[in-house]
Formats: C-alpha cells, sequence, structure tokens
C-alpha cells in the first residue's frame, strides 16, 4: 500500500546494529532482535524501533523474526553469519549483511538466486567500501594495483597497547592469527599476519604501522596483479601482538594446569579484553586509505581515496558504528528502492558498477558527514 | 682420626648443588641429596660421590640425611631455605646455606649460637661476593655508596625474551615482582622491580640493561647512604616484562576461564619455562660489577670489581654453577680447616673482615678460573 513504511529487521543489535536501526528508523518500521536485553534497552528509549529478544542461533527463533520482513540486516557476530544469511535466503528474504564470516559467502549464490533472493554481503567499511573502490574503478580502467589501509582506533593512547577495540576483541585477536592472502604477480601468496610492518603518515592522525591481515576475501577473485590489505595500529602495537602470538599466548592448544586444561588463547582473552573495552563515550575513531592504479585510456592514473571519521558526540555513535552502518543502510535503501533488484549474492565490488550505486553510496555517507576524499595522480 | 676424610651433606642437588658436591669430592665424603633421581644419576656416574634420594620438606627425612655429618650445605630451593637451615642448627649441624629464602635470616642468629653452631648464609655470588665485597671495603673505609650490578645471560640471544634462566625460573620472575629495597640517604626506599633501567656498558659483552631487584637484603643493615643492587639482561627483556606484569599476566588473583580457575602467574610459567630453558651444554656467563665508593684516610676512593665467567665445556658446569657453588666451597673449607669457627648466623658481609677470609676466598675462585677483576681510582 503506497505510503505504508516498509518493514525491516536488524538481526544482532551490537554498537554497529543499534547504528544501523537508529538510521533506519527514521523511513521505515524497524524491528531490532539481540540475545542481550541490555543492548536493545537503549535502542528502545532513544528510537522509535521495536525490539525483539531472541537466541537467533536458533533457526525457529530466527525465523519468526524475519518472516514478515521486506528486507534483513544481517549484524551478528562473524562465527554465526554464515547459518543465519543461509538461513534467511531459505526464507526468501533479501538481505544486507555485514557479519563478515569466515566461510566462503559464493557457495550461497546459486541457493540465493533459485530463492530469488537478493544478497548483499560484507556491505561495511573494510570489507564493504573498499570493495565498492576496487569494483568502481576495475569497470572502468586496467587495475595493476589495489591497496587497502584501515584501522578503527581510540584517540588516547594507553601504554602498552595503545589500542582499544572497537568491534568484537575476539575478531581482532583473529586478524593476528588468521593467515592473510594477497596477490604478488596475479598470483595468490600467504604470509603469516602481522608481517610486512610499515610505517604509514596520516595527516589526520600522524604515523601508524600497517601490516598484512586477510581482508581481500572476495576481492581475490577478480584479476588485478597487485593486491593487498593491511590493518593500521599505533607504532607498537604489532611488536606485542606478534610477541604474545609467537610465544604462545595465541595458542588453541590446550595446556595443563594443575588439573585442568586451558587454551591460551582464551587465557590471553580474559587478560586484554577488559583493557581492550572502549569506555563509555570515549573517542575514537576510523582512518582508511585505498589506493588504486591502473592504465585509463592509455595513461598511468592512481585515484586515492582517504577516510578519516571521529566518534559522533551528539548521538553517541562510534566512528566504527557510523562508517560501517551507514554503509550498510545506504545499500539497504537502494535495495528497498528497487533501484538494485539482481537476484543472487553480491559481494560490494560486483554492484558498484550498477548505475548509480557508487555515486549514490558516496553521496549518502557524505550527508552523514562520513568523507571519502578523493585525490586522482 | 687424623688422615680421615671429613663428611659433608649437599642438600639439593640441583646444578649449583651438583657442582659444589663435584667440587668438593676430592678432599671429603661427600652426600648428595634430592628428591630427583635423575639429578643424582648424573653425579654419580662422574665422581666419587654417595647420593640419597630422600624429600627434604621432610623432617625425619632431613634429620636422616645430616645426623652423621660434619658440614652440611643447604642447596634447597629459595621456597624451602628456612624451615630447612632451622631444622640443621636444631641438630647441631653447622651450614653453609645458598638457598636465597625470602624470610629474614637473622631470626635464626641467636637459635644458631645457643646450638652452638656456625652457619654461614647467601655464600653464592650475589647474594654471596657482592656481600663479601663491600663487607670487606667497610671495614677499611668510609664507605658512602654501593652498587652491585649482576646477571646470569645465555650467548644467544634469542627474539624476544634474550634470556634463559640459569636458575629457577619462579625465582626470576620473583625478581620481577617482588619490590627492591635500595638506600638513599641513609633510608630505605621501596621501588617496584624493574624500574630505573640504566644501559650499562662491559667490555666481555657489550651493552646490558640494569634494574631494580630486591638483592641488597642483609646489606640493608650496613650504614652505607648509597646503596642499590640492580640485575643485567640485554636491553629489551625487561620492557616485554613490565609489559606482561602491568597487564595482568603475573597476577596471582586467579581468573575464572569457564568453569575454573586460574592463577595468571601459573599460566605464564608454564608458557614462558620452557622457552627459558637452557638447551643442554648451552653456553652461558655471569657477569657483575661491584663498585665501593667512599673515603680512605681522607681521600676519595673507589673500588671497582668485574666479574665476568663463562660456561666450562670440559666439566660442562655452568657459569652459574661455578660463581654460585665455588663461593659456597670456599666458606665450606674455612668451616672445615677450623679457619672460622664463630658461633651464630654469619651473611658473608659480617665475615669478610676476619683474618684470611676475604683474600681465601678471592685467591680459592682465581684457582678455578673465576677472576674478579679489581680496579682501584
Amino acid at each position: 500500500m503506497e505510503g505504508t513504511k516498509q518493514n525491516i529487521v536488524i538481526l544482532g543489535s551490537g554498537m554497529v546494529g543499534r547504528a544501523i536501526a537508529a538510521d533506519l528508523s527514521y523511513d521505515y518500521n524497524v524491528t531490532a532482535v539481540d540475545i542481550d536485553k541490555n543492548n536493545l534497552a537503549e535502542l528502545e528509549k532513544t528510537h522509535s524501533v521495536k525490539t525483539v529478544c531472541a537466541n537467533l542461533g536458533d533457526v525457529e527463533q530466527l525465523n519468526a523474526c524475519i518472516k514478515d520482513q521486506d528486507l534483513v540486516i544481517g549484524a551478528v557476530p562473524g562465527f554465526m553469519g554464515y547459518k543465519t544469511l543461509k538461513n534467511v535466503i531459505l526464507i526468501k528474504k533479501n538481505i544486507v549483511d555485514i557479519s563478515f564470516f569466515p566461510e566462503d559467502p559464493f557457495d550461497l549464490f546459486d541457493l540465493a538466486k533459485d530463492n530469488n533472493v537478493t544478497a548483499i554481503i560484507d556491505c561495511g567499511v573494510a570489507p564493504g567500501m573498499s570493495n565498492l573502490i576496487l569494483g568502481y574503478h576495475n569497470a572502468r580502467m586496467d587495475v595493476k594495483r589495489f591497496e587497502c589501509y584501515v584501522g578503527g582506533l581510540p584517540f588516547t593512547r594507553t601504554w602498552p597497547f595503545n589500542y582499544k577495540a572497537p568491534f568484537s576483541p575476539i575478531d581482532v585477536l583473529e586478524e593476528y592469527t588468521r593467515p592473510a592472502r594477497l596477490v604478488e604477480n596475479s598470483r595468490i601468496v600467504t604470509k603469516p599476519a602481522l608481517t610486512d610492518p610499515e610505517i604509514i603518515e596520516f595527516e589526520t592522525v600522524g604515523s601508524l604501522e600497517a601490516f598484512n591481515t586477510d581482508g581481500l576475501r572476495t576481492l581475490l577473485k577478480i584479476d588485478v596483479p597487485f593486491m593487498k590489505e593491511k590493518t593500521l595500529r599505533y607504532p607498537g602495537h604489532i611488536e606485542i601482538m606478534r610477541l604474545l602470538r609467537e610465544t604462545g599466548f595465541f595458542s588453541k592448544n590446550p595446556v595443563q594446569i594443575n588439573n585442568t586444561f586451558v587454551t591460551p588463547l582464551e587465557f590471553t582473552s580474559k587478560i586484554l579484553f577488559p583493557q581492550w573495552k572502549l569506555k563509555e563515550n570515549e573517542k575514537e575513531f576510523t582512518v582508511m586509505r585505498v589506493i588504486v592504479n591502473g592504465l585509463e585510456g592509455n595513461k598511468e592514473k592512481t585515484y586515492e581515496y582517504n577516510l578519516f571519521d571521529q566518534y559522533d558526540k551528539k548521538t553517541k555513535t562510534s566512528s566504527m558504528a557510523r562508517t560501517t552502518g551507514y554503509t550498510c543502510t545506504a545499500a539497504a535503501r537502494l535495495l528497498l528502492s528497487g533501484k538494485f533488484d539482481e537476484k543472487g549474492l553480491y559481494p560490494p565490488e560486483t554492484i558498484a558498477d550498477k548505475p548509480g550505486v557508487f555515486q549514490h553510496i558516496i553521496d549518502y555517507l557524505k550527508e552523514r558527514n562520513i568523507h571519502y576524499d578523493l585525490e586522482e595522480y
């Protein structure tokens, strides 16, 4: 019925899920779901959002949450992302997902197509905007080199870690241990995480240290001879993480202590995570540099995008939630407005070249004060 | 009976205890005791030493080991040192002790005197030789400043710790956590361990980093306005230890992991100690610098002693065992020969001025190729 608001459900109402729910609540009927009542209480108080406390790991509870919806947003933790996405597709609902699960998403392409579903995945900042940028330029030039540097950091540097985790700390440790895939001379090369440290200068925040992480994911399918993704931290942090990893503190092999077995990773998490928690209203920022270089026409050309985004004092929204969440809501609106309606499973690079998509998202983020500054040379 | 060898029992046959047993075995009837058969087996094979496998924490077993002996050597781990020493005194046996227990040894002075026992304690390298040096010069000059820098290190530096423990690793972690007492302006000052890092140059091994440790112990009773003891490591090691300590990895407060409680210190020990173990026949060294400064007559005078001692390939004796053990056997011989026979409890500084003691020990060590090079200025 014309004039009636469409229905959206957000699966997972953590920091990013709540930012998504808030952003969409002005134009749609939004339902936010989470297993933790505290996450929902905060949202209910401040926004016109319906909330449901449910265990999304349970298929029946999940199905009940999504059956009357026009669109689903997947914002659950990585470890339950794939299963959730698959179930949403089976219920024949369109979905935009940011859960960044470890499994290969392309396994679900045919399932989405067969169920007449549009699924846009990895639709955050990185992966997300980085994929969109490469996809957009790759359709317009012969890309030779793609580099992405990205990090979410606190303004206040506290010895010794100089770090707070703006998303799940267990996913942060995963970044420090999972081997990183990059592309050199058109071949996929695997290097240990935390390797190839280099100091990179940013006008906004000074010197940061970049190291290999496994962030290319679906981009590995694109034919570009050199591609790398690196994560940014304050200088010194990675040396400490390397030290802990190499001396066994991140190991998943249990060690015996008296009469019990303890996994070092679990133990270390217990020690580190309270120290990595952002304080309430602690100011943090997201910094990203994406470089696309290659031949356009017959000329060498480089596009360099720089993002610097900060914690929003007024709405108390973290920068990580803003940059990840609003990319996701931009895609959600594309789907709900019918501007993108192809069936199947799409990481951002595969929709970047569709008419109006890229510029729409860049402009949409600008309205929310998230600026991808472009330099061409 | 003249010509009959005297009887000595070594309580504890770890690395240092075995070096002591070996050194004394040529001139005395030596019995070596340990709870671990492996420690004894090695000794039996190579030297004329009687061995007894016993639990020295059990008073009856301890008494059985010492009752027919002329002298006892205490070389048990620190945590059982005080109790062992007290029992030996109660059985009225003379003892030279190197167990470096945390309790105040002077509590046993009267007990030793009343039982007609001579007990020389802390008779290793540091404490031990450092005490002897200060005691000797303190009787000859007005000492204004005493500094002791000491460390036992492997020749091969392995990232990240650049360290192997030449004695009990749990006692090493104790050095990194126990507050350090030093003397400034004639007042005892307590600082956290690992503080006041400074790079110090050694001709023999290059740059090492020194930090405060609680090594002055009985020397705190001597009236010298400035005294400090610092431990030496390769540069960088203490930063890692500080990092682990300050972030909670050395804490003794249990944390809950799933359904069990684990003490971080215990867990961390489990991770670190295998990495801190010297390989079989791995070359290590002991380095020490002791500075005694003050007024002699009316002139300012400084005595600087430098020790550099290495692993002995021929006898496969570690430098830490040599420098600690042979100071102990020098004192043992003083007692057995009757050259020192005062009754009571004596840390080395209190016997240094007795006729012949200091020079005897320095010369004795020189015979074993352990050189305290003296510079005067």
